[in-house]
């Protein structure tokens, strides 16, 4: 039985005492402990106080790490990532620099067409080493759970390839992955002009296989112009959602695509993008509580100026969610700090705003806001020391890997000291 | 006497073969070996070229690093920084993230002059403490020599404590430091209406002191609509020249302010920021080919979206050079990495052009064109293992710390392992 406290926090940013999604007021409320402290026992906090309530506890078989006036977090949840792959896209980013648009590059059968094409080639076991080193980069950057997306291989046995690829990787890595089904990415090649005909592999073969595998928590679906229209992204959701699948929606990205709209009226927990979302989108999301997933990393990636309306959103009292967005094309960004740099100086959200969106808000949108997203007693020890006193400083020095250490499941999995010399 | 050799780099990208800021088409050539490798004896590179050529060099007294068929470059030059400074403004990104401007900050007294204040208060001593700090998150993004600005300072004796603080950075830290002198940074407080009065302070005894202790190479002028105007600029950089200091001008950042047309009068290495220069402000910059740095992460960082236009002045020949602009107010970034990505992605700046912009360009727009900015025989052995095998990579990973190694004057000073597992 292993025992250990963890002292000296600057802050301990706790974001306690909801057992919901927080909204509006209790956003700026992170519930920070000062001069905090953290006792863990085996994988679970155990208690949480300044450290005088903590002191207490500290027997002779307890361990002590001193944090070192440093802040501490619960790890990053990034509730959006596609986080397997096979090659990279760096070309079609030096096509972007000099001029080209993503649409054009798609166009001309680059884009997600060209991962699906590397990716369908590609083995489990050559997925899951690519997708070892984008662990460790999330890691690093403090994220401790990321939710991860199928939809490069779009045949049924390349899905199930990348779904257990994610299996591997969430057993395999110290980072948790909550898998969803994204086979309706993009219409592939073969079915180019006979959609239906691919809705139908999805509702009909992909999907069962998927559930009877126990593959996936949630069904994602692209739900935009030259991808999935709302019918099609009706009923591959309605079929997701018949086998017991969570859902989530790629919406209003590229225009007002009725994604909004379609996730409220099936309950979906999320809408993602939502660049182009208007007051009648956000009404519908509110209507049905759906926690809005914003991508800034990918809007900055591909050199847009559109950020989703962030503000109207949290006004409507919906509990915003930001992540990566993580992939191969329009996000090669695995930073969760650099996702809260720009949720501040784009998207006009506090840091403490950023931070639970970040986090709690995040952890709820997966299903696992009991489980993980802040520190609280009989919650995973997932949690990083970031290497600054103020956790403001985590957005505001932006570029940098903040953590000197982080713990999942109270494990110790990135170490402190990272300069020989200075 | 030490000797050793790098080998099996996947890129050896050494920026050989300029005497001069490259230009033009240059821009788009970076030297690469491939399967390159390295002699480094003391503190210089020996040899460069593929691995059969230095094999031959490999004697038994001969160290051998293998870079693992990881990226090598030169140590980014950053070639605009402000890295002394007391406290942080993470309060005051607080509240641009909550809609004030940076205009209403500064006119509210916070600003530049909350940092003035806060520095005048600091010893020496605790401005060095702070600038170590710095120092190693350039040193882990991979830079390996700053032009450092004093500024914060402001009156003679707080302004050569700055830079007496940079010159100690520069003995105490492995990262080189070029000094510059920006006591016209803003007027003080208590100058205030009576701007002329501080430039007499500037011309008649900070500069005279500046220059008999020696230091400073530099001297830098904000010339700006509420900083200083164009002849109180002349005024100042005349004065900086006859004591034998080379010049820089922030030029033309908030406004069309003039500083372009007066970089260009005097002969100054560099005019920068330049977010608002216009067609004929780069026709002045062309005709005295001064170099343009450009500084995209204070433009994110404010919020702004009008960054500068990099296209225009590379096709008008102009050598550009990359920065941080690191500061703890417009640009709390010290990442070099972030700034490539913000030109390819922002500027539509190749990820070769930005390269180039970040080591060899910004090495002459530091006079240091022959000691450093690329990997040739003779050079300096400032160098970084990058941990990736194409270097375009760099800017399109957005959001990490690349480097697994970071080589200073042959000397390792960031280690490899960042993981204790994964």
């Amino acid at each position: 039985m292993s025992l250990f406290a963890v002292i000296n926090c600057s802050q301990l940013v706790t974001l306690a005492g909801s057992q919901r999604p927080r909204v509006g007021e209790e956003l700026r409320e992170l519930s920070i402990i000062e001069n905090g402290a953290m006792l863990i026992r085996n994988e679970r906090i155990e208690q949480v106080g300044n450290r005088e309530v903590i002191e207490v506890f500290i027997t002779a078989d307890c361990e002590v790490i001193d944090a070192g006036n440093r802040t501490v977090l619960p790890g990053f949840v990034d509730a959006h990532t596609h986080p397997v792959f096979a090659g990279t896209r760096a070309g079609e980013f030096e096509l972007r620099a000099s001029g080209a648009t993503y649409e054009q590059i798609a166009l001309a059968g680059g884009g997600i067409r060209s991962t699906v094409r590397k990716t369908r080639l590609a083995s489990e076991d050559e997925l899951v080493a690519a997708g070892k080193r984008y662990a460790e980069w999330f890691l690093r950057c403090g994220t401790t759970t990321v939710e991860a997306k199928s939809g490069y291989g779009l045949t049924v046995e390349d899905e199930l390839k990348m779904l257990r690829a994610i299996r591997r990787l969430n057993n395999e890595t110290p980072l948790s992955y909550v898998p969803t089904f994204l086979g309706a990415h993009v219409v592939p090649d073969e079915f180019k002009g006979n959609s239906s005909a691919y809705v139908d592999l999805i509702v009909e073969e992909m999907l069962p296989r998927v559930a009877a595998e126990n593959l996936a928590e949630f069904c994602d679906v692209f739900c935009e112009a030259g991808a999935f229209s709302v019918e099609e992204s009706r009923r591959i959701l309605l079929a997701a959602k018949r086998l017991g699948l969570k859902l989530r929606v790629h919406a209003d990205q590229l225009s007002l695509s009725g994604g909004s709209a379609l996730a409220a009226e099936l309950g979906a927990m999320t809408a993602d993008h939502l660049e182009q979302a208007d007051e009648s989108a956000i009404c519908n999301l509110q209507s049905a509580m759906v926690q809005p997933v914003l991508l800034p990393c990918s809007v900055l990636m591909i050199g847009s100026q559109r950020y989703a309306n962030a503000r109207a959103m949290i006004e409507a009292g919906l509990a915003a969610v930001i992540a990566t967005d993580f992939n191969p094309g329009s996000s090669p960004v695995a930073s969760m700090l650099l996702a809260l740099t720009l949720a501040s100086t784009q998207m006009k959200m506090t840091p403490a705003e950023a931070i639970s969106a970040a986090t709690i808000n995040a952890a709820y949108s997966l299903g696992r806001g009991k489980e993980i997203g802040s520190l609280e007693p009989g919650k995973r020890a997932d949690f990083v020391i970031h290497d600054c006193d103020d956790y403001r400083e985590l957005a505001y020095f932006a570029g940098l890997e903040h953590p000197s250490a982080v713990y999942v499941g109270g494990q110790l999995v990135v170490p402190g000291e990272k300069m020989t010399s200075s």
